[in-house]
């Protein structure tokens, strides 16, 4: 049984293809997604289904693997059975040996409030949220007289300057100072402010000061005004305010995007719960060093749901406790030795901060520049070459890298109204 | 100002570009929709992208044109104004000629409470609703162990047999018979019953016997249940009711499309009361030959709002009667004589049943099979490639119909759950 079908939970069910196992894999959604790209739906460069394609296709000839859809609520390894529900219905069902695979959800450092005016970037839903918000903001600027409201609509304001950040950042200017402007006629795109805000005092610090320093003058470059020492205090529908240095201060702007944190998601705490596992600070399972949970050797906690030796939220951390899990049980089926602590292979990071450049950093080397950005590509590439179908994609880069369109650019009635919708009706819940 | 930038108002607004006038074009979304193509995006051909470009890139070059979002509500004939509404703010723009192109909705023919369970084919949301639908259904039907509650799930009922009807019936064909077969480990999806329903005693009455009878007998050979001369009575979540000849009868199926009549918008009906003007049965405003309202030689009602000569309501009399009006506006500019009546050239229909096989009739030309098909092709190839950026359709279109993939498969969470949600919010609503 794996729980998830991201990063970790997929290449788990994969490194079992040929085991003698049955496999029964569990997600919330229909399909995968490849979350390092999610700011380019969200930024009109790439459709939904080019970054998120069917479980049940990638895993068609694996006869092997069963796909359920499921949110999985609750694990009771006692019983070892797996409870989850689906729209309209939940359902139980046992296992022998368990993989969770999760993964993160935003984390707004308890101040869950914000979410409504600052999305999160972890999923689909995220993602076409902000597309809806960042494209109505022009669309709204436009509508405006008062060049207070219209400097509101065209201030962006990006939390965090992880990966997700940069790009996210460097992408509302890409498409405010270079695909936009010459489409309007009462305002002008090039006057877009987007700001970048960290509380620490680098961008990219998991990269080191060489990748950081370069990535800041690009972005500066880019005209992107990275704010580095400062806090977010409060978000508003209007606003957001932040603590510097030199004191607290009110950015006016309607389109807030959160990049900040993560935290494990709730069934890390009800399977803490129901193993005694204890969890970090991000809420994430504290597991042996072959990523069993302490005391069952029959279950596995993977990626981003595990707390181990520090690793990094990434996606090779995932994809190879992923296969580490898989090789365990494989190992056990065989009567081999198990144990084995999990290894990880550091493959390196790397962030597009615009058109023709990244970062990267590979083992001790640092790219950057177009030298970056071709092996940022190259690496992209290669991953999505692995799903069919995605050819459209690289014509969408080509299309976004070379040429001046945006052609994904998508809002739906639902996005720009029901999200109030929803908030007013849980009020009305009991 | 022109309201509306479907086929009637956007080819108004083109038609204009050299012209001594400035053109305002309200349009409640940013993007023009190609709407003979809503089915590929609600059955995972194309994304929305795809068929929906960004009304201002369209309009770039076109110095004279300005672009607004916003959902027109009133129409002043006295003080020439326009109001219309944004997410957030309304206003009031004052108008020297105007041209009302607001198309026509989605008709239940009185049953408004038949939508919740069987959505139209009308927007976006629609397409983007229907997707959801249609594949969620395949994976809660994966999940099901009674055998009635899997045929519930597998049966689909697509109501109304005209081009978009046919079209959809064709293509839930090839996705449950082609597409999908190998990804289920429960259900076979070639099961799956697609059923056709329509008052009248054939499909695709407009297009003519011959071309009826050859559409009637591919869709057979496809394994789509046509049944014709039936009549929907009630619709609810888990079924639909239809009078045959042999009486009452209820099929039972989750999953309903509604694709049978449609409705002038409600602006129409505000527009007759403003002006006097009469409108007919589907409250269609009932125009002077020239496109204008009667009283109004300044305000033209072209396409699907005007009721003319008994004229279909397709793109063609949109595009055509958008250009008339375009030219009488010019033409009363340069002071020559105006009043000219509108005269529709038809160049014929067409509607693809499955893939390589389609109906076109052009005058009294009929084809049909691979010739009618490659027809349907160039036009739409040619229509689409007016538009920059539509080159990934074409591939997505190879990818479909020479591959067995469906590449835009992604339903977001919102459209899961937020529909019931907003329904039961309306209800708290004072």
């Amino acid at each position: 049984m794996i729980v998830g079908a991201g990063f970790g939970g997929l290449f788990a069910t994969k490194a079992l293809k040929n085991a003698p196992v049955d496999v029964t894999l569990i997600n919330g959604t229909a399909y995968h997604l490849f979350q390092p790209l999610l700011y380019q739906v969200a930024t009109g460069i790439l459709s939904e289904g080019e970054i998120a394609p069917p479980i049940r296709e990638i895993l068609k000839r694996q006869d092997n693997a069963k796909v359920l859809l499921g949110t999985v609520t609750e694990i009771d390894p006692e019983a070892r059975t797996v409870t989850a529900v689906a729209p309209g219905t939940s359902y139980t069902v046992p296992y022998d040996s368990l993989i969770v695979a999760a993964g993160a959800s935003q984390s707004y450092f308890g101040n869950d409030a914000f979410a409504e005016h600052a999305p999160g970037m972890k999923s689909i839903d995220d993602a076409l949220e902000l597309r809806g918000r960042i494209f109505g903001a022009f669309e709204l600027a436009e509508l405006e007289t008062d060049p207070a409201a219209i400097e509101r609509w065209l201030t962006f304001v990006v939390v965090g300057a992880g990966p997700t950040g940069v790009e996210m950042a460097g992408q509302i200017a890409e498409l405010a100072h270079r695909h936009l402007p010459g489409q309007y006629r009462n305002i002008d795109p090039k006057h877009a402010r987007i700001i970048l805000i960290d509380a620490l005092d680098t961008v990219l610090s998991s990269f080191g000061d060489h990748l950081s320093t370069k990535a800041l003058r690009q972005l500066h470059t880019m005209g992107v005004e990275v704010e580095l020492g400062t806090k977010v205090v409060d978000v508003d529908e209007t606003g957001i305010e932040v603590e510097t240095r030199n004191g607290r201060q009110r950015i006016e702007s309607m389109t807030k995007i959160w990049a900040a944190g993560v935290a494990a998601p709730s069934l890390s705490t009800q399977l803490a719960k129901a193993t005694g596992a204890s969890t970090d600070r991000a809420g994430r399972l504290e597991v042996e060093p072959d990523c069993t949970v302490p005391g069952h050797p029959e279950i596995f906690a993977i990626g981003d749901m595990m707390s181990l030796n520090r690793l990094p939220g990434v996606a090779q951390v995932a994809i190879q406790s992923g296969r580490h899990a898989a090789g365990q049980i494989k190992k056990r089926l065989a009567g081999e030795a198990t144990g084995q602590p999990f290894k990880y292979f550091d493959k390196g990071s790397m962030a597009t901060i615009s058109r023709f450049s990244a970062v990267a950093s590979v083992g001790k080397l640092h790219f950057s520049g177009i030298v970056g950005w071709l092996m940022w590509l190259a690496v992209h590439l290669l991953y999505l070459v692995g799903f069919k179908n995605r050819v459209t994609a690289v014509l969408h880069w080509f299309v976004s890298f070379i040429g001046r369109g945006r052609s994904e650019r998508v809002a739906t009635f639902q996005q720009v109204f029901a999200r109030r919708a929803l908030q007013e009706y849980r009020q009305h819940l009991p």
